[in-house]
């Protein structure tokens, strides 16, 4: 295809979707040089007072009620949602495909349902859920970053939107990617580049930032994404949001897209992301609940259990010990970071569990461990996906209008790989003879640790940042060591928003020693009045397969911490 | 090293071996000529009649309930199970390390503290275990049949052998492999081959062969081998035995040696053999009660679930219904098989279940998949091991002396996947994703059945031979994809005997339209005077991760062939 072609196919293609928004849902946009727009869903006037208080029900729990007993239609939920979400669209654009006339459908079909019977659905009876751009629909496109995709429909549902159909839910939207999707930001050359809502200079993150801006906007309830070295915590945390990244397997992925189809050294997870910790419990509960492995092959069979819900294994969740990981060794984190890690540890603190340090081990091993299985292919995956069409393979998310200037040359993540070869079958498995003996290493030093909880446990979690920074400007988040340390070693993991950065509280630390150029570059980056009203999210990292406890130990953080807030 | 070095090796560590016999365990020898050597182990002498009804009571549980209350002690056990099993030794030669004063002073600590606390030490209190060539123990060589590995010492004790200390077993004995254990038989350069106690002209199988023949031969109440393609139901099957074959990861696999390691496209998994079906409840109960996830990173955290075990998910066990494979159209069945899946379905039939054809579903394209991921290296890995030494890579498990003219030139597995090539990451990724497309479509072809069934439910388990024929002459073993199938689905499977090969009853079939050289070969290999008496097992497959409705099903499999039997 001439170089022509593939601009071509984008430019139309994304003509199409801004043909999909109704004319009576646009709205005056703010001009750009506005760079927070939260408020704009409630100043526009677009929303009816009923629409902004559907839309603006942060805890899930309350809008299944609603939903549930009929309070609340289906139709009015997604109604509103949808109209939100057309306005996060004009703010952000968080959006890929936009199916407005099919996901009403389904919510009358729903409201029917319960006029017609009594009962909802399923647990989700009625709840939109918008969907990150790789969980197939049947019949529509599923673009995922790549003009050589689009045109591509399924033939069938995704088992996650099987699911989803008999929990009740209504898969409503579906949002944007990275090309490749191995970028912790949100640009492709089909949709474009997704910016943040609360300052459109800084990115949402990845790469399911169209989630992230979307959920933050309250242009949906709740959003899944998927996470292979961050892409679910990262957005969410950049966009302040709670979220979970299960571990391998544990919710079901068959049928969805992906990039780097059939990796299975560093499997990605699908995982919610929302404005309450009851919407992360009340996602990964039903979709668990519906038994996936009954749907795919690969999901592991463990049924929900309410006793590691219920804490049994950290002292029923009376007296915890939590860990802080206040650096990685790698990258030191901004002040905002660790003001949010004090504020953790006086709120545990606070509610009577125990905070010590964590230490790290072994991390520059696991790091070039995992970043070399990821380099494996020496991207010919993502080059022929982009040779489809003949659109370039994207080498920086920094846009030239941006800030270009504290992009880097050279993220530590692909210095620490050296010179990229594509490995043989064996060699591969060398790579993954060493991962294991990594996991078992480190799995050896979590449960030493009883030795130093004064719990008789080991930690029952470790509360660790999930980037170095909070969300940065585009085209400057070059490391995902903090979020990708836990995929490595599979780890359940789940993201809450902690505080917002603030200029006068986190003022630039003096010049540390530095552990390498992206500690420096990331050190010289911080600005506190650039990233002043950010949000800080922070992510509680458990065992690996304890979902159950890991959203339990969420729920009591998250409580410590408004507790504590309310006291300060 | 020269050719001449790792004969010399090897000699040198078969004497160290014969050397750690005591000369009072020593047996007259039955001439070589006595093919059944079952008997020799009561009548030669060595036992008394107190070690005799030891070693022969047949039920772990049995066994487990005598040395909980001390009825026997542990140190009464070991002695009669490793006497019997040094007896084996010279009859089958099934062993490969032997630590009689380790084991002992184990046992005696066993009893010390029973008799000091009155309480066991786990749920194994006391019970002799013999181990599989890979599952290491502190300060001993695991030689996993190469030449090359003698020497070489574990510096910590495999996380298996860990939890069975924890649970109160006695690791006594471990038992022969074939070099790279990739062989459906046992025989390496360094311990020799291992013989079926039931006829020593034949194979007892393998990988796990040496567990077979011992097992069967009463040597031990409970073997551990490990199964990536049938390594632990063959020997099972061609032995007499119970067995499981966990899906992935279900049981500690860490810390023990393998071949290919490193290799996670298809995973090898640990599973118990036995001569009764409690044998392998007790043994799989115990190990997932021990929680092995604390120290294997990859273990799948699920508890043992009562539940599943009481067959909640089938209808409480009361009617259900199972579908017989009679053939995988690759390769027909010998007519003692045939016989043995006619018993199991009248005694299903009889007991009030209902029995159905299964379909089989893209086999051959499991088939090329499977074995292409197992020849992804080309063989680098087993030629690195064999380099070590400079032992050349066994090319056939066929003795000069033995049965040598039926052995095929090209098994089908060899010739379905075609010239091999070592591929790179990319290529393997492409072989994962066809892998799960045909785990998925296995898995939808599974649930649908639920059409025919009758029980509103999917067929409940399949029941479906472990081999196309009953052990088989050494060197004939060809084909293992009657097991190798159900690795690739990863479905849970156990292993459990039906009959003995009957030269009256097991006339050979006529000739039948032959899919491939293999299926001819094995056609006319049937030789009804040859196999008779040989015994003859199956497998019932059930779902992933299933294993305590596995389990729970061989319990009623079980009852209904015995009841069956007595009334026939």
């Amino acid at each position: 295809m001439a170089d022509q072609d593939w601009k071509t196919l984008c430019a139309q293609r994304k003509q199409q979707q801004l043909d999909a928004i109704p004319p009576q849902w646009t709205i005056a946009p703010p001009p750009d040089s506005q760079r927070n727009v939260l408020n704009v869903p409630r100043t526009c006037g677009l929303l009816s007072p009923l629409e902004l208080e559907i839309t603006e029900t942060a805890d899930v729990d309350v809008l299944l009620q609603k939903l549930r007993t009929g309070a609340w239609s289906s139709v009015q939920a997604t109604t509103a949602f949808y109209k939100r979400a057309i306005i996060a669209q004009q703010l952000t654009n968080c959006l890929t495909e936009i199916f407005i006339e099919r996901a009403l459908a389904r919510a009358r079909e729903l409201d029917e349902h319960l006029a017609r019977t009594g009962t909802p659905v399923g647990p989700l009876h009625g709840l939109p859920i918008s969907l990150k751009d790789q969980f197939c629909i049947k019949g529509m496109e599923t673009i995922m970053g790549y003009a050589g995709w689009i045109g591509r429909r399924a033939e069938t549902d995704s088992v996650l939107v099987e699911l989803l159909h008999e929990c009740g839910a209504v898969p409503f939207v579906r949002t944007n990617v990275p090309q490749t999707l191995i970028w912790g930001e949100t640009y492709n050359h089909v949709f474009g580049r997704t910016t943040n809502p609360y300052n459109r200079y800084m990115t949402p993150g990845g790469s399911s930032g169209g989630e992230g801006a979307l959920v933050a906007l309250r242009g949906s309830p709740l959003g899944v994404g998927t996470d292979i070295g961050g892409s679910v915590r990262i957005p969410a945390a950049f966009c302040g949001l709670y979220s979970l990244r299960p571990s391998y397997e544990r919710l079901p992925y068959c049928r969805a897209v992906n990039a780097q189809e059939g990796q299975e050294s560093i499997s990605s997870s699908l995982g919610p992301m929302a404005n309450s910790a009851a919407g992360v419990r009340a996602f990964t509960k039903a979709i668990v609940d519906a038994k996936p492995w009954r749907k795919d092959p690969l999901a592991v069979r463990k049924e929900w259990s309410a006793r590691e819900y219920a804490l049994e294994e950290h002292g029923g969740g009376a007296r915890m010990c939590f860990a802080v990981m206040w650096d990685n060794d790698v990258v030191k984190p901004h002040p905002p970071v660790l003001r949010a890690l004090e504020i953790t540890k006086s709120a545990l603190e606070a509610a009577g569990h125990i905070v010590i340090d964590w230490k790290t081990h072994r991390h520059l091993e696991i790091y070039k461990n995992t970043e070399s299985i990821f380099a494996a292919d020496e991207g010919h995956d993502y080059r022929t996906d982009c040779a489809l069409s003949g659109e370039p393979l994207i080498q920086t998310m920094s846009p030239d209008t941006d800030a270009h200037e504290y992009a880097l040359d050279a993220p530590f993540a692909k210095v620490i790989v050296g010179t990229p070869r594509h490995l043989s079958a064996w060699e591969l498995w060398q790579l993954h003879r060493e991962k294991r003996a990594l996991r078992k290493a480190h799995l050896d030093h979590w449960e030493a640790t009883a030795s130093r909880t004064g719990t008789g446990r080991p930690v029952d979690a470790i509360i660790s940042p999930v980037a170095p920074y909070a969300a940065c400007p585009h085209g400057c988040n070059s490391d995902a060591f903090y979020t990708t340390l836990f995929n490595a070693l599979d780890y359940a993991c789940a993201g809450f928003p902690v505080t917002l950065a603030d200029a006068a509280r986190d003022r630039p630390a003096p010049p540390h020693a530095f552990r390498n150029s992206e500690d420096e570059a990331v050190y010289r980056l911080y600005d506190p009045e650039l990233w002043h009203g950010m949000p800080v999210g922070l992510q509680l990292v458990g065992r690996t397969q304890e979902e159950e406890g890991v959203i339990g130990m969420l729920e009591v953080v998250d409580a410590a911490l408004k507790k504590y807030k309310d006291t300060q």
